[in-house]
């Protein structure tokens, strides 16, 4: 596997591309992870599979607000193009955050997150527009480093 | 101290508010520290001071990235009205998430973080037009809960 960091406009930060769209005719979320790119900024292994974890927190009791994307080979630039649809209505969702995580999953299925992006939905707008955005990533290997300090 | 829970639309969460503008010609990137609302979400105790934690991440060797307003007696509702300065060029600053944690401080001068929200700023405009924003936060006692899950 070879990571191609020619894009100096990505280097140093692993970032996910996300599509949200509320639609309130049917009080659903509509959640859209596009693509990742940069990956390798995670430090990332070889062999590995990478999904992306999304969840609609906190969570409610009633409805699904974890999802998983299909794992995907590594590589520095992965293309996901998967929609998860979240039951809530529109004033219950502003109090909601996205967490986005990149994770890895091994032969025995042990998943370990590597990154994330929060993204808050208090201003979320339920016009039914699609927001379409590229998140940073923060390492979790970065987080743990500065804590020890 | 009574924790004012009237305000229907924000039982439930704890919300900042936050102005980012980014200042081209003096290569600064400012961030205002507005102010908190439905701080009793986060489970805080009486007689505590509460201050707002700010990092621009991952951390630049060469200039501050953490900023602390200064504390406050606990209540549901706080203004701070601090703003903050980090040199940084624009390029770099597309690739840094802003982290902002809500903080108690005992006697002892002990730092605890009960919630906190990431910013990304990925996408984030070299205009010089100020973006003004709520943000929820997640309480770090729901998460530690939901790990342990």
């Amino acid at each position: 596997m070879v990571f191609d960091s020619d894009d100096t406009e990505a280097v140093g930060t692993a970032k996910v591309q996300i599509a949200m769209r509320y639609d309130d005719k049917n009080k659903q979320f509509a959640i859209l992870v596009i693509q990742l790119s940069n990956v390798s900024a995670l430090l990332l292994q070889q062999d590995q599979k990478v999904s992306i974890r999304v969840a609609v927190l906190p969570c409610s009791d009633s409805s699904s607000c974890l999802f998983r994307t299909r794992p995907l080979d590594a590589a520095d630039s992965l293309v996901y193009n998967e929609v998860f649809w979240a039951s809530i209505s529109h004033p219950a969702l502003r109090h909601k955050t996205l967490r986005v995580d990149v994770c890895t999953v091994d032969k025995s299925h042990l998943e370990e997150c590597l990154g994330g992006a929060q993204i808050s939905l208090a201003e979320i707008c339920r016009s039914g527009e699609k927001s379409t955005r590229w998140y940073n990533l923060l390492s979790y290997k970065y987080q743990q480093k500065q804590n020890r300090k």
